[in-house]
């Protein structure tokens, strides 16, 4: 993308509303715009990070067996009623009545309506295992919206149902869920550690949290510090296999690591001194296992192998898709804007032209433009005729991971300049070797 | 993908409220479900043609320069209060109340929001032409929702809005997406007709609805079938060459071509009487320009060359995409089921093991499956153990526009079926050679 051509609206005042870094700095760096309280718009290089985090989202659900669908966000209210959820909600559900006055709402989750799905197709034991996930816009009316994207009104969830013959073979699912979190969110560049949490309205016995330290975050966090040296790292999962994904799941959840909500002091007492943390975290995600509660209230139940019905056993998984915005940018940024990870930088790395319109500077900067695109980079190119320290400026706030600096001194000498945002380390390299590293770091990453 | 472990609820039935071959279809086919009047999920099957067909659209828009963001699905009263649209859009506005009693809607389109943004942001001349669109799910409260996703309630629909210095420039960027419509259609292997419209209540001057042909279509159309003799083919389009745009957009508007809303019986008499026709049509996109009507009522000023502010010219152009599913649908079956095009199908062909449990045909599916997802394709295999019949009544309702069949019997000769489903045609070939079909037949479409 040429900048000249892109609509990239940088705000240079810090706005007053915004009370945290990621906040401001989705403002500042045009990513967003509020339209009402919680409500935001994604302006494009916004919308580019959310849309590389869905796919994020995406590959891995897939990878671990599960099949996306899309439910709607308006919702009848009378599958509420059958779980009896309508009532017990409380005022964050947005509740509409239609012209023909009948009670809608906008789903704030989804569990009656997949197992409303579920009953009408599904009738034998044969068809399970069955886990269904969409990535949906879902609405919930807090109180007092705020922190920009991390307690927004509308905000954008990937909810994952699974459904199951028996507990063992839900808690298989539920898992499956814990590994391939691990791995969505270590491709993020984060580092989100399962905590064991509360079933809060949803219900559930068995529950985790997935939490990303940051001072900023919402809940108190107690932990054992061994966690946050474990990494997923590059390991082969057979999704299919039970003693794996449970051996993951222990070696990620044995140590404590909980929630102010589920924390315990004596335990916490028995973790050795030296290792006991008491810090921020911000929740980007939840999985949760709450056996027939739906099943039973709405008849979800299939033909058991000995032609009985039962009731099946059933989990629900969420990630904070619009959130994880808020969690990556407050887990990685300096005082001078947004530090992408790699995993889900908007644009793979910044062109600055010191000089637009300079014959050579410009031929090189195409060049390298095009040389990029070839091989499936997406580039931002800065092509405005603007002083380079505004150029400087702007990179730096929108966060691309890596920077080439073209201008016509280098040029001469045959050299370019790549930068890395986040150590801020520079090397003057020839384009094409600059070209090659730029590869190299992806193919990598 | 493997059918035993996918979700597929196809029916056999063909449920009673559906009235016309795309309902009927997508219901049997497990494509949707109807959670409520107009308001549907989107089973994985009907996800994954929604999804492709997004695909489609967001390549050729992005083709034409525009630049793809996303704007909420709830918007503030107070935005179209500005406008005059909030009194005057009617009960087909689902109006809400949030729990501090402000108006809130559920968007039925985005003129409003968008200027609202552009106003924001943008303040100068120089920051022109501009184009932004986004893809998000739309509600109209539709007094008698029917003909399932043709004519629902709540509704994907791709929505684009320019701006541009004057009427001249607007126009150009009309005739830009007038031109990025053909192809996109084309490329979903349908025939949209551009067919002069009326304004309707968002308005404007110049307007274009597309229309399909379909016997179930809404509107009766009026045309001299010359233009359905016109192809898009595979013509390079420079974008900004506003000659070449304006040419196409004459190519394909200067014949006769008119729904019963814009019909001057008059003009259609000059057509020659050979090639007058009357048919019915589905409209599945509609290009507006009007003007400075949202720029002058809420604001939306840039400052000119000279420096005096101007209001921005602007225009509205919107894709069906949830729609189209429909549309494609009723151009494209037959008795047996759906036909899709390459260019939209869900999974790139079938694979039919005739004898599941039999090894030589069990590893010939296989190595099919494995070679045909190494490449990049989408195969879904039905693994299941059913009779030969039910599994090609099944491929014939989904649809998949090549299927191979693989049994035994064949495997003795060395040889397994490929199949087209538009024509019916069988050929014998070794699996080999079935392969490089598939990959010249794609590579082609």
């Amino acid at each position: 993308m040429r900048l000249s051509r892109y609509f990239l609206p940088v705000l240079k005042e810090t706005p007053a509303e915004a009370q945290i870094a990621s906040h401001r700095l989705m403002l500042r760096a045009g990513m967003i715009k509020q339209n009402a309280a919680g409500i935001y718009s994604w302006l494009p290089l916004g919308f580019k990070v959310l849309k590389r985090i869905e796919q994020i989202v995406n590959e891995e659900q897939q990878r671990a067996g599960h099949i996306p669908m899309l439910m709607p966000t308006i919702q009848p209210a009378d599958l509420w009623r059958e779980s009896g959820r309508y009532d017990a909600y409380g005022p964050e559900m947005l509740r509409i009545r239609d012209r023909h006055d009948r009670d809608m709402l906008f789903g704030p989750t989804n569990e009656e309506m997949i197992t409303d799905i579920f009953r009408s197709y599904v009738s034998s034991y044969k068809d399970l295992p069955l886990t269904l996930y969409h990535i949906q816009w879902k609405f919930r009316d807090e109180m007092r919206p705020r922190f920009g994207v991390m307690r927004g009104r509308e905000f954008y969830m990937k909810d994952g149902y699974n459904f199951d013959l028996t507990k063992e073979d839900a808690l298989h699912a539920y898992n499956r869920h814990l590994v391939s979190y691990l791995r969505t969110y270590e491709r993020m560049g984060l580092k989100a550690i399962p905590m064991r949490a509360d079933g809060g309205p949803i219900g559930g016995d068995y529950t985790h949290e997935f939490l990303v330290l940051a001072d900023t975050g919402e809940s108190e966090v107690f932990y054992d510090s061994a966690v946050t040296d474990l990494s997923f790292g590059d390991r082969q999962i057979d999704y299919d296999d039970v003693e794996q994904c449970a051996g993951i799941l222990d070696e990620f959840t044995s140590r404590y690591a909980r929630t102010d909500e589920t924390h315990d002091a004596d335990e916490f007492a028995k973790v050795p001194e030296d290792r006991r943390r008491t810090a921020r975290g911000i929740e980007v995600g939840q999985i949760f296992y709450f056996g027939t509660k739906y099943s039973d209230a709405m008849g979800a139940t299939v033909q058991g192998p000995d032609g009985k019905p039962v009731p099946v056993h059933m989990g629900s998984h969420g990630i904070g898709v619009s959130r994880l915005l808020g969690a990556i940018i407050e887990a990685s940024h300096d005082d001078n804007g947004i530090i992408w990870p790699e995993g889900v930088t908007p644009f793979h790395c910044g062109i600055v032209n010191l000089k637009q319109g300079d014959a050579d500077a410009d031929k090189a900067c195409e060049d390298l433009y095009n040389a990029l695109t070839a091989k499936g980079f997406e580039p931002l190119y800065d092509d405005r005729k603007e002083r380079a320290g505004a150029k400087f400026a702007t990179m730096d706030l929108i966060g691309l991971p890596w920077r080439i600096t073209v201008g016509p001194r280098g040029l001469k000498n045959g050299v370019v300049e790549l930068t890395s945002r986040r150590t801020g380390e520079s090397e003057e390299l020839a384009p094409d070797v600059a070209l090659s590293r730029i590869v190299e770091i992806y193919g990598k990453a």
